[in-house]
């Protein structure tokens, strides 16, 4: 069992196609979790994830801030507590258009299950 | 994609040897998601989950409240922010002894990975 407070793990820049991004990889398959990882994302005000789309899935809960997410048909607005499933193969950009930081956490499969970090 | 906010799922009761707990099943297989579930469990003052084990783990962050995990080597108090990896096979058992709800996402692999929901 590992038991981690969020802001003790390394907060890492995202780049060079997102902007005002960072990431925390708080479980990873570094600490031993077989299948999955639990990371948490900060975008500042006016900032971007990049706009793509790749093979595995993400699992997003927002925990502080307002922000959206634009897909292929339009941009959805989220606050404290929204979750979004972005599907495999989806087209999809997380944004910050408030101001105040965006934070939010966002699972993903491990390389076993097909994520390419 | 899908967005929807934790409090529109419905809300269900988490038995029988769990006592005051309930869980919202916000991202699941039911909705295409192919990997992994989020659930968002809530534990009332005095509650707690099942002690026990199963071959999947948990990736456990902590939203409101303040609450425990009881493994094999003791207890561990839990505050918001902090995240829990539960490895497979791992003894465990989460419980509220404070006075207000105990409310944490939990990370868990579909039944094609291993999870026997």
């Amino acid at each position: 069992m590992r038991t981690v407070h969020y802001t003790s793990v390394a907060s890492e820049s995202v780049g060079p196609e997102a902007s005002g991004v960072s990431v925390r990889w708080v479980i990873s398959d570094a600490d031993g979790a077989p299948g999955f990882a639990l990371r948490v994302f900060e975008i500042e005000p006016g900032g971007y994830t990049p706009r793509h789309q790749h093979p595995w899935e993400h699992e997003v809960f927002v925990l502080a801030g307002e922000g959206c997410v634009r897909s292929a048909s339009g941009e959805t607005r989220l606050s404290e507590g929204t979750a979004v499933l972005v599907e495999p193969d989806e087209l999809h950009q997380f944004a910050n258009p408030g101001g105040v930081p965006f934070r939010f956490i966002c699972v993903v499969p491990n390389a076993a299950y097909g994520h390419g970090r």
